[in-house]
């Protein structure tokens, strides 16, 4: 019998309804002829909730206990699913994750998994239970509890999936699957059918924020082909899988934007080794996110350095500036505020020529100006104004064609 | 170095300022030269709220997976405890019941401990930590997580204390002690110094809740003295022991008050072997909580037999006996509604004549009825009209001078 492993995500577990909601589709499931792992997060707002909690009596909690105290919300719900399940006349089990043996390193908060002993769950689906198993949770050898941080419950679904030898993973949230641009904005966009994992890994890192990183690596590795759909309707989402030949051939998958940036720009920098090193840890020790890094040579011993910082960080990161430029001489300072990124992704990009060129002609016929560029092997990022923003958006996703699904482009594919 | 083990119960850990104050009491412990464990409940309300969520997905939740939920609560207090004592400068770790190993049998929801690995918490103790303890809960056999009941976070510290070999196990709860009467009727009640086992498993069946009924008989049995004290101030409370000459030595150490009871009798019973389990298994399928039974012959083959229950299971009683009839003949059924029960407790009755009479006098002398009278080897029950209860249990209280300490009574030492 195949193996279906189904997660749910906050937002559909929020309450009794959307719980009952969750175990009917379990039920399905198991009705089609399948086992059936489903993986849960924190009822609604839970986790934030007992963070508020802890940041009550201590400004900074241990990593340890805060990991015993946010592990509660997951252990909830899927005792709640498990009792829904039961009240529509099926067996059911709910498990922690140290209950079925997902075993992670001990770093506290943002644990990775090592392993996980599926023999229980086993058991438990052979008997025809469907199990249950906490997301977002693991435990150390030591036998203290773990969390994988923020998104982690996809991590954990993915992973119970390569554990179990499962084919699916399905990812249930309040999104009807990946879009191949943001809907919100580019109101032509569609729905893709199907994404490679290093297309949606690109579109994740530049805020599309659908998946938890670390659930997309664990399905490459394992082949494990997710499928992200919604809890509130039937329709087919989107499939996450290796790269196929229709994927291949077409140029761009999808496009980006994110607003509310600033760029720093610190001039005449010495280009001696570890410089770099330096600014950037300074700025990681003040918690300030970088986005992209560019640096090019202006003399034979000075060099340029930009990067990109959301707004809200700015501050902090020109006050760890300041600090810096103790340390690592830079002629001045420049910084621009206001600007925004877009980006298409493509794994077409790696045997297509052209596509850069695409997108710069696009913005090009608007006008638009480009500020900075910077590239991955399968992602081309431009740097705008903000005024600009959604004009160059829209018309970059209507250069690719973002508004047809793959087989209705005009593009080689 | 002693280990002291402290339990603060769920009115003592109700918000972060309570939290903080149990985590200063544990600090202060452990200056005063003690290891220290502590055994928390759920905050506040929030097992009632986690019951109440469970009812929403099943009207009778299988009860492994509420023993699931519910031990998510006691976990949260434990790690907010652990960072509360982190944020004041000492080092504290939580654990839940699994992880030091309080292993039960499988009666999920009522679960009883059968041992206790100590081992865990020993070792950090050693290292210098305020160990802290998820009560109420356990693990079974196979790795499921069990609850212990209602109250079952005394047990949880009292077997702690007697599992790591503790003389003194301290109950920090929203009264501040044990008191001869209850304060709320008998004004003039005093807070007892001392109370036996015994004496405070009488108390405890006959309403008096101070502490869960399991928690004591695991003091008694493994000799561990427990001090129930208000987690709002810094005085003595009680102390509840071994008995003790002092103890020994007086008549009546306590005495309780029942109202809202109802008495059934059941008239001219066919007295032969199995009726009484047969009418009492009826009320128990029924949930009836079934308090005194008396039981007498009218005739070599008859007998009456009656029973009190609390007025709001009155009908249910009802209800039952009607189907019982059927099996049991019995020429007539009478119901005594509004009676009330006036109870003493002692360990002296043992040793002293004329305690009963001394009851019996005292409610003569104001003319009060007594409808029934149950006694015990430690206890004297009497049942009156609701209309004489108040009165009757101020002039028993008088009677046996429970207005004063031990060593002020004029009675026999």
């Amino acid at each position: 019998m195949p193996i279906l492993v189904q997660k749910f995500g906050g937002t559909s577990v929020a309450n009794a309804e959307k719980i009952r909601r969750a175990a009917g589709r379990a039920i399905e499931a198991k009705k089609r002829g399948n086992q059936v792992v489903v993986v849960a997060s924190a009822r609604g707002q839970q986790t934030d909730e007992l963070i508020a909690d802890a940041k009550e009596v201590h400004p900074n909690p241990p990593k340890r206990e805060l990991d015993m105290l946010l592990s509660t919300g997951e252990q909830q719900t899927v005792s709640l699913l498990a009792m829904a399940i039961d009240a529509m006349g099926h067996k059911a089990i709910s498990f922690t994750g140290a209950q079925v043996k997902i075993m992670t390193d001990d770093s506290y908060t943002k644990a990775r998994i090592q392993s996980i002993g599926a023999d229980v769950i086993r058991g438990k689906l052979d008997d025809g239970y469907i199990v249950i198993v906490a997301g977002f949770q693991g435990m150390e050898a030591g036998g203290n509890i773990t969390t994988l941080g923020r998104g982690g419950s996809d991590t954990s679904a993915v992973a119970l999936a390569a554990a179990m030898g499962a084919d699916f993973c399905e990812i249930y949230t309040d999104v009807d699957g990946v879009y191949t641009a943001d809907p919100r904005i580019y109101k032509k966009a569609v729905k893709m059918k199907q994404i490679s994992y290093d297309e949606i890994l690109e579109l994740a890192s530049l805020g599309a924020g659908v998946m938890h990183s670390r659930s997309i690596e664990f399905g490459k590795k394992y082949n494990v082909t997710i499928h992200v759909r919604s809890s509130m309707n039937n329709n087919e989402g989107t499939y996450i899988t290796h790269e196929v030949p229709l994927l291949e051939g077409i140029l761009v998958s999808g496009a980006t934007i994110q607003k509310d940036l600033a760029k720093i720009t610190l001039n005449s920098v010495d280009n001696k080794p570890g410089n770099a090193a330096r600014i950037f840890e300074h700025l990681a020790a003040a918690k300030v996110v970088v986005n992209d890094i560019i640096q090019t040579e202006i003399s034979a011993d000075k060099a340029n350095v930009s990067f990109t910082v959301g707004k809200s960080d700015l501050l902090t990161a020109q006050e760890a500036i300041e600090k810096i430029r103790k340390g690592v001489h830079c002629d001045s300072v420049f910084v621009r505020e206001n600007i925004a990124e877009v980006s298409v992704v493509g794994v077409g990009m790696r045997s297509h020529y052209g596509v850069a060129n695409m997108m710069f002609k696009a913005l090009a016929d608007l006008k638009i100006n480009i500020e900075a560029i910077t590239t991955s092997e399968i992602r081309i990022s431009c740097l705008v104004d903000i005024k600009d923003a959604i004009k160059a958006y829209e018309t970059v996703c209507d250069a690719f064609e973002l508004d047809k699904t793959v087989e209705k482009r005009n593009q080689p594919k």
